[in-house]
């Protein structure tokens, strides 16, 4: 169990009994956000589908053993979902996948779960949970190119693959069943988060992931491009973003940015993931066509309107996170490989 | 069969002997462009699940007996658009539904309707129809409540209902598969259009259709607000519109919003309805606050990105076009009602 940060501890108290469900509980920042709800003293429900190739892992959950209850259903499951949501205070809408590959080899699967399941989820919440409190993960893919930087939530919408329309769709909902039906739905765009328990196998969930793999066993990190800047945010940092949307109720209704960092490069990440780990090497790539054509270029947040409204700020930088995550891995590779 | 306008002539010699496939061809402007590209000696083939409640209705196809094939296929059942696409040279895919209120009662069938069935036939065109042109046909109503009039295609996408998060999402689908894979889509945001072959049994479609069927039937027409502007078109303007989407080639890839002719108020509209149908009377309601929330105020489309590059405008005016609209619904209402 992760010691809770100071900072958090107030906002501990007010989840202390409360009751919560993650949907992707076992995922990276659902079961990252489980141990953080854990240490606060909830009443936890994680709900995950454990869909091969996606980010669930049983092994997420290790320390929490009889500290939270489990199902395994699927979020397209709506007589499933109706009987979940029942009670719930607040619901955390992590479950989805965010693999650019798999999305444009079955677009269908991908619709599914990152649009279908999100109406699914909403219809039984307006049914038998009409007063939860619900946080969903959205992304920064749904703005594909950056017209200009930092990008702010007023920024066009415009993805450049089918992940991020199914992402947009289901964002979009979230809003619209608060405008209409008073639902208290937040929607979080992330940008790209890494740490302990994110999937390393391959890139389907974040670049990272494997990048961190690669150096850990002394291999190449395929950097292609290597320019673009980025701005990393520390799963743990997520996680507290995700608690306060759950429970400032100024933040009701809203789509906020989810910053990280200070951008850095993706080459000048390369070398800082190499140095944390102490082995592996860069291998720049030139992109190929098909990738430079959906390449975004650039990304970082303009997240001063959530950190405006809920006092957040991201504590942990990006060496010190890194340090955590090589750690983390050093220790438990054999569950994550 | 309508006489070809002089201006659509010239786009007849490019559709003569072009294999073309309309989804959503029974429906209201499916069918009054296959009555146009009979007239052009086009190649035709008719898609249309011909779903309860929808807009198909066979009735829509008198007087193209023997010119056009027809299937009774739906666009979510993949093998059977696999099928239907192969060969095909433009796709006019206009399937799907318009309707606020099925949408907000069954979420799931409007996603699969508007969301995943444009998902199948884009990946269906991919694999056997890559060269085909295809003509989405979107809508104004993902834009929302207008920031600005009239409203352009860099206004920001904010549906209001479940109907408008899908038409998003199905048209986002469009723009990607262009870009990703160079597929030739176009698609067209129509404002409100009306017309013979237009629904008239209830409000699903559009609120013209019931209005002018009851002006006809000399009962009260229900007119909610009362100061909100909309243009309207024309449906051979919009059907002549799709023709020229398909057929322009520096149109490809492109999103265009079709406009009508000058606003006019809700209220004004129903005397001019009135006035066409020699009959009828309008009874004012206030919105309740339920529909209140979801009112969008005033819409009326900067179409000038399309007119600049097609030099499409509309050419039937709205008293010209309600004076056909009844002329063709005294003649033929027991197969609309």
């Amino acid at each position: 169990m992760p010691a809770l940060p100071d900072s958090v501890k107030s906002l501990a108290e007010s989840y202390r009994n409360r009751r919560v469900m993650i949907t992707g509980g076992m995922g990276f920042i659902g079961s990252n956000l489980a141990h953080l709800l854990v240490s606060c003293g909830a009443e936890i429900l994680v709900v995950d589908a454990l869909l091969p190739n996606y980010g669930g892992n049983p092994a997420n959950l290790v320390g929490t053993e009889g500290r939270l209850a489990i199902s395994q259903a699927d979020q397209r499951d709506r007589a499933a979902i109706d009987e979940l949501v029942r009670g719930q205070e607040v619901i955390f809408n992590l479950a989805g996948s965010v693999s650019h590959l798999d999305s444009m080899k079955d677009p269908v699967t991908d619709l599914e779960v990152n649009s279908l399941a999100q109406v699914i989820l909403l219809e039984a919440a307006r049914a038998h949970a009409p007063d939860a409190t619900i946080v969903f993960a959205s992304t920064r893919q749904i703005y594909g190119r950056p017209d200009y930087l930092p990008v702010d939530e007023l920024h066009p919408i415009r993805p450049v693959d089918v992940n991020g329309v199914n992402k947009m769709s289901g964002e979009a909902f979230h809003t619209l069943y608060h405008q209409v039906y008073g639902q208290k739905t937040v929607s979080l765009r992330l940008t790209n988060t890494y740490g302990p328990r994110m999937r390393i196998k391959d890139a389907r969930q974040t670049f990272l992931g494997i990048w961190l793999r690669r150096a850990l066993e002394n291999g190449p990190i395929e950097v292609w491009g290597g320019e673009q800047r980025r701005d990393l945010l520390y799963v743990e940092d997520a996680a507290e973003a995700f608690l306060l949307a759950g429970s400032v109720p100024g933040l009701i209704g809203g789509v906020y940015n989810i910053g990280g960092g200070p951008s850095i490069t993706l080459d000048a990440l390369a070398e800082r993931v190499i140095a944390a780990a102490g082995s592996g090497r860069a291998e720049h790539h030139v992109f190929p066509p098909e990738r430079k054509r959906i390449d975004i270029g650039d990304y970082f947040a303009d997240d001063r309107k959530f950190r405006t409204a809920s006092g957040w700020s991201p504590r942990v930088d990006l060496d010190a996170g890194l340090a955590r995550s090589v750690a983390y891995y050093r220790e438990r590779m054999s569950d994550y490989i």
